[in-house]
């Protein structure tokens, strides 16, 4: 059976039934219904507990196994193999831009940094901060971040090659690695993680918070290689050493239940109702494609702010001629049920997230008012 | 209207109506029934805003307004004037154990720590960890971690004083605290925060992870005195620095918004249902009267673990007269509905915990179940 032949679609929102709108949240942002669905059908009473999943003990023998199945499926779904964990974490990226540089570059060694905007630059900042002798090893700043940097200029030395895989607030994304680096790439895949099947062969670390394609903002999962792992700093604050996770099936102490059952039922909806990571980036890429090619095809009335060959497939940000016509364009569009489009905060503008469970019937209602909106503008 | 007058019940889990059980979990615990049945209800579309708040972004007005409300929630049911504030991370008491030590005794600066068991314990070790001069000013050690240390070798020149307000594996709880310290108090709240009034004007910081009162694991809430996070080390990566959470209202990055959000149920409940932490002081009194009631009353059939005057209010620790009798108990306490019982997997034995949603006809339950156990035992 092809592509063509199968039903990829996640199952739409149906904003109709649920007075649900359709959600371009850059993050938190929108989760498969039929999760949400589940979630709330066991929110008194799961698995016949007799407790909600907020009050049942994390030591629990159902809530390991549940933890450990989740683990599971993240690497099952990246076809990773036994020299790789996924270990869950709290502080999202944020805490990530320290503990990676705490670990793996401290007093003074050396690591290096692509600069795509501001995530990339936040975690740049913070290793410096930490000690590390962080290194700008390219950087699209001259063109305004709107591509990712094509040359690198590698520290043989550097512990490790650190790049934010996709910039949410800039709408460009890493289409292919380098594969040319002296040292193991870590990445923040935030808000790319699991929207396409990935050959991590060059990466130790990969650290993604939930809240944009598994599940609700207090999660974060970290895959890393075991092996990196044991090159971490030793001494370091339990919490803030991987090793800690590793050793203890990320159950050290009490771990987000919540949000690692939640992201559970993600890898479930991602195997069975759309099939795996290939079958999700199909989707991904297709929703994309109408997208810009809305974009491209509006005669210059929408602008794309991303160089083409760096274009996210998650985050489609764009213009209108004037400051004007994009505030009138967000309201019409919440008044057609289109939420959350908006550009970060930072940048102004329009952002489109089109994350895995955002449905290609939400992409098409927004072209459709986009058209609408360009006729009366 | 005096207490007696007024229903104070929280309301019952009701386990037939809902097919619950009795939850005596120790944390992740149990929570009001109406904060449960509200959160199911709008779990698709929060508010009217069309999508669930798993789904919502943390910058929506509604949400920084639901936010700012749980933090006046907390220091008005504190009665904390305007030089406290009330700060949502991440991480647990375990992240806690390392910032306070990094913040406020960091490069060898000496503090004191009063050893109650495990977790205060936890807290010094790591304190030693970050590089603070900490010393064990008292401890219960000598007493089996029995009850609370009542004399304190305090250092002059100690930074703060650490405690552990209620230890959850001993069941012993401060009833009251120190007057005479030379240090601000520095206190682990997580199993008692919001359990009874507090007068804090001996306290710079209190934490509390959610799990036990407040809401689901994945938040804990730092009460801080504002002059004394200034006193904090500059130069902290963020996420481990409280001014970063002071400056941005806990916005600095995404914050794990479900979480505050329960609690910020579990705030309305308080105020609403039970009318304050005067009626919740008295509930839980009067719940943990009637159970260490039960257990001296059983002719040393059950034997409580801590001494009387160091008895905790929240986790009532008690033993059968063996091992045999108290996996029997266990075992039959399920079949009657009657859940999380055993004792922490570090001491054994049995453990009620009986924390603020625990109403009181489950600690009926639980009596009555023990006096038919007593019988055929």
């Amino acid at each position: 059976m092809s592509l063509a032949e199968k039903d990829l679609s996640p199952q739409p929102l149906a904003p109709a039934a649920h007075g649900r709108v359709y959600n371009f949240n850059g993050g938190p942002a929108a989760l498969p219904l039929p999760v949400l669905e589940q979630a709330q059908a066991e929110f008194l009473d799961w698995g016949g507990s007799g407790m909600s999943m907020l009050e049942i003990s994390h030591r629990d023998k159902r809530v390991v196994r549940m933890v450990d199945g989740c683990e599971e499926d993240i690497l099952g779904l990246l076809g990773l193999g036994p020299e790789w964990r996924a270990i869950f974490l709290q502080g999202g990226a944020s805490l990530q831009f320290a503990m990676i540089p705490l670990n793996f570059a401290p007093d003074g060694a050396p690591a290096d940094y692509v600069n795509t905007g501001m995530w990339s630059d936040k975690a740049h900042k913070e290793a410096v901060i930490c000690g590390s002798k962080a290194r700008i090893a390219a950087s699209s700043e001259q063109d305004g971040f709107t591509c990712i940097p094509k040359k690198i200029d590698y520290d043989p030395k550097a512990r490790y090659l650190y790049l934010t895989a996709n910039n949410t607030v800039r709408g460009t994304e890493w289409r292919s690695f380098p594969k040319d680096a002296p040292a193991p790439l870590v990445s923040d895949m935030s808000s790319d993680f699991l929207s396409r099947p990935l050959d991590l062969s060059k990466f130790a670390l990969v650290h993604a918070g939930a809240q944009k394609n598994v599940g609700p903002a207090g999660l974060t999962i970290v895959l890393i290689r075991k092996d990196f792992a044991e090159t971490g700093k030793k001494g370091l604050p339990h919490l803030l050493d991987y090793r800690t996770y590793l050793s203890s099936n990320s159950m050290y102490n009490t771990p987000p239940v919540f949000g690692i059952y939640i992201a559970g039922l993600v890898m479930k909806w991602l195997k069975g109702t759309i099939g795996g990571l290939a079958n999700m980036a199909a989707i991904n890429e297709a929703k994309a494609a109408r997208l810009y090619g809305a974009i491209d095809g509006s005669g210059g009335f929408y602008k794309g702010t991303a160089k083409e060959d760096s274009r996210s497939l998650m985050n489609v940000t764009f213009r209108l001629p004037s400051p004007e016509l994009e505030a009138r364009f967000l309201a019409e569009g919440k008044d057609r049920g289109l939420h959350g489009l908006n550009g970060h905060r930072s940048v102004g503008g329009i952002r489109a997230s089109i994350y895995n469970a955002v449905p290609p019937e939400a992409v098409e209602a927004l072209i459709a008012f986009m058209a609408d909106f360009q006729k009366t503008a």
